[in-house]
């Protein structure tokens, strides 16, 4: 039951859009759902999707304009004229608004501001600018139904009634004080169970989840996904209520947040998608290509000075990958573990249970390969001695590997700084120079070369 | 705002739990959230956290239940009868039973289900275990509000108080046929304000989003991120109505879903925690471990059949762990922009168009790289015919390491395959292998040795 963009309904389309037939493109699109509309229009090129988009009638452009590709909205945007962007956002939530006039540059922001033609609308909207776009206040909406507690229950359904006109989806009602304090929120069953004269002061439920406008948003998604709620209220520094988040939000963070951490375990400097332009990727992919430069220099400078060592002893060089990748692979999954766990707060910070566990589990890993290597080195090469050196300076380049990948991303943790860019390139580059080191002071010591 | 667990709190509850003072362990708990209550059972010993497990009301423990880490919840449910179990069952929504009685082992599964008490939530129940999990059908509950299309408003309004005593949230009223046929929903409004006279098949809404009993999990979620649905309806073949995906379950798709493509990238095998056990993480991690040792074992192979070269030629040899980093990188980077893509649908298939970006960006990249390389190799060892043997090598290893982690994913979607085990060890370990032996290949094509 599911919309697919089809090869026949784009040719269509653009049949349509060649003879200019407005009224067949504004048929077919009549009955769509905004984000089926959002889909077909990324599909299009430039031309064809704003010619698309002017055909159609704001309550279902403004929709539509949320949920296009960056790209594609910033130049429909650009086409359109201060007054046709403002009657865009009239239509949409105050923080969905926000977004859009956030992404405007600073004079054609001013223009549209001034054209709005809900001033309350146009107020709201003014004030969520201000705040940071990865807190509380930079996600919540201010569209919310709250009532006052020293209302009567009377009063209160009368106000209910006119504030619901604005909210689509009314999760709570918010209690709130003469100045706006956020008290607690009110029971749908209660308010229709009692009398109408009855005080709400007397009914309403005061314990309740909220948050801070300065909340940072991933702090935000922890505690709705804990608590299982589906919106939560934001009051200011003075516990006034200014704002509520609801989940839809809330999963847009999730998912930025993994996918961030995701590409930065890929070493990717910034959120890329596989239609952003050349210029774009490589911005984002060249940063860690050069520092892994930079470092494996340094290695190429460790083995130059152990020349002397795999010139006597050649199968000390040609295990080198086979140390590096294992180094690298150990180091990986021990950060990426310790990442998660301090996303998921199963690790908070340096737990000496925890990374005695890590050195078993790598000591374990390392004895078992080390075993294989030992085995295969003298089955292969009868150097007995040569391949004993080689596997001991396994298991201690992978107890070391395991052990950076573990207290880095803990010390960055430490320092406020994100953990996740110690699992991608940084690991494996630095296991790489610090590896070799130890492998061959370890072959060292045995063979004494 | 937020519950923290403190040490003293751990403390005074040891105190008590040693004193047997249940009735303080009951005030100190009874104004508790059971997610908070959750996370201080999982910072107890699995004695201490059976003991005030046993000392709370079932209306609690049965939420506490859904809230601990595995093992623990493993651990309690062994201490309990399968009277007491199904007591808790009894509390729990009929998605959160079955995924408890789920993981009994077959025979108290059984006992359990039959000490049920009430029977309609038993057989629903019973009816959700024949779901696979990561299915529609594995994630739906069975409470929800539905109406038959033949109803009157006034029938309507009356069945629907019922019915709603046993759903916690009402996210939509669904209309069904005389057969259970899903047709449509009904808007609270339009029932409020129309005549209780009226027929329901005369007011209802048409059109809404469905997902079938079949339909995978993951696909869900997309579906209903991308229409902001916080619930959909679930039918079975032949289109009845048996269930209903709420968003705060499809929220935990989304974690586990982003967690596995994280944890696949860096190498892990199965779904591990920092307190999982040393035996759980060996198993999950060993196994790309020793693959990786295979595939390094082949490029063992590759350096000893070059030992003359790099005996004549040591530079070359000191730079292989930069090729390896290198083209271990931009593969990594290449698989993880095509994994995302595939995810979040940007990228459906292969297409030249992608695949040409793909290519300028390395090319770009190993432009940069291998000029750098060349001068700091002139500089340094001045042997220019060497370097640009080096140079060169590096931007055809590039390019090949883009070219296998962008053709390794989608070859694997096509077939059906999570495209995510391309972007960790595989994609590393490969690269090493075939870029040697391109370096070498290259070099020998311009040094001629």
């Amino acid at each position: 039951m599911e919309f697919k963009v089809s090869k026949e309904l784009i040719a269509e389309l653009e049949k349509h859009i060649a003879e200019k037939n407005d009224k067949e493109l504004a048929v077919l699109m009549n009955d769509m759902h905004h984000a089926d509309i959002a889909e077909i229009l990324d599909e299009l090129d430039f031309e064809d999707a704003t010619y698309i988009f002017k055909v159609l009638d704001s309550d279902q452009t403004a929709e539509i304009l949320l949920e296009l590709e960056d790209d594609l909205r910033e130049n429909i945007l650009s086409r359109l004229s201060p007054k046709e962007i403002a009657e865009e956002l009239d239509e949409l939530d105050t923080n969905d608004a926000a977004d859009i006039i956030a992404e405007l540059s600073q004079e054609i922001k001013a223009e549209v501001i001034n054209e709005l033609m809900d001033v309350e609308h146009a107020k709201d909207i003014v004030d969520l600018l201000r705040y940071d776009e990865n807190s509380a206040g930079g996600l919540m909406g201010k569209e919310l139904v709250k009532v006052n507690e020293n209302w009567n229950v009377l009063t209160c359904v009368k106000e209910m009634r006119i504030q619901a006109e604005n909210v689509s989806r009314v999760h709570s009602i918010y209690v709130v004080d003469d100045e706006n304090r956020l008290k607690g929120r009110l029971s749908l069953k209660d308010l229709l169970t009692t009398s109408t004269k009855t005080q709400i002061s007397d009914i309403y439920i005061r314990k309740l989840n909220f948050v801070n406008v300065d909340t940072d948003d991933v702090e935000v998604a922890r505690i709705m996904q804990k608590y299982d709620l589906e919106a939560i209220p934001v009051v200011d520094e003075l516990g006034r209520l200014v704002g509520r988040i609801t989940i839809d939000d809330i999963v847009d963070v999730i998912k930025e947040e993994a996918d961030k951490d995701y590409q930065m375990a890929a070493g990717i400097t910034q959120d890329i998608e596989t239609n952003d332009s050349i210029v774009e990727l490589i911005r984002a992919r060249l940063p860690w290509l050069l520092i892994g430069f930079v470092i494996e220099i340094i290695a190429s400078f460790v083995l130059k000075d152990n020349e002397r060592a795999f010139e006597k002893y050649t199968t000390l060089i040609i295990f080198v990958p086979l140390l590096s990748a294992t180094a690298g692979n150990i180091g990986v999954q021990a950060s990426a573990i310790v990442v998660q766990g301090l996303a998921n707060g199963t690790l908070k910070e340096f737990s000496s249970n925890y990374f005695s566990k890590e050195i078993t589990v790598s000591m374990v890993s390392g004895t078992i390969i080390s075993l294989l290597l030992l085995v295969y080195h003298s089955l292969m090469y009868q150097q007995y001695l040569v391949g004993f050196a080689i596997s001991i300076s396994m298991i201690v380049v992978i107890l070391f590997a395991a052990t950076l990948g573990t207290l880095v991303p803990l010390f960055l943790h430490k320092n406020k700084i994100d953990p996740a860019i110690a699992t991608g390139p940084f690991i494996t580059t630095s296991n790489d120079v610090f590896g070799i080191m130890l492998y061959f002071w370890v072959a060292k010591l045995i063979l004494g070369f």
